[in-house]
């Protein structure tokens, strides 16, 4: 059998042995084809992962076939995150139940991988957002930093509420005060934003939401923006204390008054395989338990 | 074993199986005892209820010990309205799962009637609403009508949104526009309240929730208030349609302009009574599924 | 002056003084122009508007150059649907303080419409819904009516809740609990669906939300779904009563068991004219009070 | 006139002249009485204050007759932490517009003044919270700390969400996930908790308001519970990292695995002095823009 993936890499906590043995599985199951599975270098010095290849950061972007990401949603969105910019694809094997985006179970895992290695299955491409903080109106910028969910200003330690700009393509939007906002794209939308009150996105929509966090104002509410829109948030106060960037959770660094947050949905694309069977909608149903009315009786009419 | 309950109705659509069923394992179950069970009369009239003695109305709010509600939710708001004003406890059982109200299983059912026929049982006062509409400012009223859950002003059929405004001890609160309003006890908090964006009322909190249905100002918040409370509510516009006024689903009558639905706390209160193993905040924990977190991958972190 | 709009349609509530008045204002204001004022027949008999030509169905559709609607976002809801279909631009002058779609103040009016004329204006192109009921599977179907806010299914006069099953692109989404469902344009969010909890669309965005109307399960939360998504919705239970069904908030027929209310996209859209400093954003900061924080005094911290 | 008001602090930031000029208006309107003034010992520095006697400690809870606020509700709620536990009435001066607290304008301040002196007033007490952050399960407490408006349980630096539970009574409520949780009074319902979909809570009702901070869990709502409840909050993973805990917005601790953050409704209570014609739900509509429809062509019909 010959396909055109002949280089897989696994991704996931291969320190962990819930993850390291599915991982083993799958190197057992692909042994006997003409494939060369990589790992993460440190992952090559464990033992049982002796018989693997150490991937080299350029491979991991360019002459790479598949990614095969075993854990949860949280180790897909470091695997994306780090292939942005490449071409290749990402396949999830989710650990317990089913993820937003590892929707693999284990006993699927190894007939999932062979109907992928036939050619059988979905693609997706996701958006991908890319932040970089700009110091002054033409000023330095830092470094940039990708985000698959979304990227997030948070409100520092001293706990209080802030107030902040927007503006969209240059048009000024809101002055905003409160706990901060996010910034998410359709992936995101089911994560922090939805905690927030933001709507769920289905991810072919080519769109951003911005959702405030706990906004002072009961009619700041979530704006869904067209994914070409150029975002731009900065601090209203030139005394503020300086306010924490997260990308997917992880801090990128601090926007300080005249500083600006720049948020632009990024040229690269994730891509995303599913089985031929995937349904995002099915996925929603099970992740948020629609369909099972838990609260039956409640609005229950007397009789 | 004698015990203070010795005359006890039992409350249910008796010609549906699944309830007559368990009606009769409680009537087998009492039948040694010096117990008389009262029915519905038009239940009495039903082969399998023929040794059971014809309830009439004035033993149904004075004569009675004890009401077990066989059903869900809304069997027991029915039953709990039709004692109001007697000093009747009622006892709920479930057919299915929990219920807010009903939180007897059938499998627990004669043992926990044996515990309550011995005296092994907590009790509870949970508050009615009493609601009337008044025509003009000192005009005739309309017969008054118990509500358990919640009184509920709803645009009619035109599906037009309207103008209200509430009054709360003679003082004017607010002018809503909307589908209407939902005044709720604690009890009726995690019913149709809940819905519209209401809290949860712990129930023994001395106070109403006054819940707008899909304000049109997003100002237009829940809003708690004493249980003392005198709440009027009126259409705001003399061209208006006339608003629906359902009390637990069952609509009561109509509001026309100049009229007003004059809503407060009943002197009257309903006793609940259940095992003693009784928590609350357990039946919440049950019917909203807390603590089972069902989209635990969304907000992971990436790794 | 030549200009590229010769044959000018004004369209409003002309019975009313307040609206036939600024309406008089355009004709003078245009009379020396080569253009042709075309009002509604009806309107025609107006002594005011004798020396106005009637517009036919025809013409409304097919040799009309531009469309001003004077009066509120709801007279300019009537026009849009009127036109669809046609490639008439349409211009809203407001009478009172600024609409979501009518943003031209009476004060700007002639100053507005000149520059229109001149060629200087913001072009900009709205969803317009298209729904039809469906009988039976392959069954006959209604006419088919736009809706340039929003398709609502909401209960009926029982007042109860009822279940309805939403399909996407013949996928299964969800059986939902509640008193019905919004589907709204971009144009729409701002409408009914923002009282319902639903996200603020810019209106470029190629989507539609999908709003819960007092869902029952609380995880039943706003979908934003793509422009080319194929919704049907039906009733979940064969004995449910009707369900009502409106466009733009006027009843356009009730879907029964068995039916199914479909609803898309129509090829036809919706074109705007806008003064050419029209910004989005600033109309939604002014209708939404954004930046004037009312509730100042209220999260101050202690000092 | 003689008055039971014979000893009389102000209390505001009185470095910044906006505040010190109605100070000072007060002092002199107050001069012919027989009143004493009293201010902090360090305003008693600033020479514009040297006619005034600074107030000790002791006398700020003992024998003081009333404390005026100037500023606003962030002066007030530290101003009524300061005296919690004394009798000392409190009269609020706001500055800007109306307070939630402080509800007397400065064109009224000297007439206010009067008719309180004079005995003409409504006098209001209001709730606190008491909160004790407890080491193991008998261990050592810290100091307590008093909360007018609420105690807050958030997050640290890490940003990441963390889980937690909560227990009333004894009884266990509920293990959330989220950003953290706010434990409020009545009066500050319309605080922090209001941006966190809190309802709105009567400032007379018995109760205290818990709401989830962006719960990770859709069922996870505001609950309203007696105000007698003994509630304790912890950590729910051994592996966390403290979270933060806030009084009225201040920094009172960190809350580490095995430590318990108890709080309850103080012994004492504040007392407000309002103007006789007070009204709450005056103020709830003037600070939350009640009844002004600025969304009002949204919801328009099409005619």
């Amino acid at each position: 059998m010959t396909s055109t993936f002949s280089r897989i890499a696994l991704w996931g906590q291969m320190t962990d042995a819930s993850v390291a043995r599915p991982a083993r599985q799958i190197i057992e199951h692909l042994r006997s084809r003409a494939i060369t599975i990589l790992v993460a270098p440190e992952v090559c010095d464990l033992p049982e992962f002796a018989d693997c290849q150490a991937i080299t950061d350029k491979e991991l972007s360019d002459q790479l076939d598949l990614l095969i990401s075993i854990g949860g949603d949280g180790t897909m969105l470091g695997a994306a995150r780090r292939v942005a910019g490449a071409t290749v694809p990402i396949l999830g094997v989710n650990l317990g139940r089913l993820g937003f985006l590892t929707d693999i179970l284990p006993e699927q895992m190894t007939s999932a991988i062979d109907a992928v290695l036939s050619g059988d299955y979905l693609e997706e491409n996701r958006l991908l957002l890319r932040s970089v903080i700009r110091s002054g109106k033409d000023g330095s910028k830092s470094s940039e930093h990708f985000a698959f969910n979304d990227v997030v200003l948070q409100k520092g330690v001293s706990g209080r509420m802030f107030d902040f700009n927007t503006v969209i393509g240059g048009t000024f939007v809101n002055k905003h005060s409160g706990d901060g906002i996010i910034v998410a794209t359709p992936t995101g939308s089911t994560a922090y934003a939805l905690s927030c009150g933001g709507p769920i996105v289905e991810p072919s929509v080519e769109a951003l939401v911005m959702v405030p966090i706990c906004p002072h104002s009961l009619s700041d509410r979530p704006l869904v923006v067209p994914s070409t829109s150029e975002i731009e948030i900065s601090l209203a106060d030139a005394n503020e204390p300086p306010a924490h960037v997260t990308c997917d959770g992880e801090e990128i660094g601090q926007l300080a008054p005249k500083q600006t947050l720049m948020i632009s949905v990024a040229n690269e694309t994730v891509t995303l395989l599913h089985p031929t069977n995937h349904s995002y909608y099915e996925l929603l149903r099970s992740k948020l338990n629609w369909g099972k009315a838990s609260r039956s009786g409640a609005r229950e009419r007397s009789s």
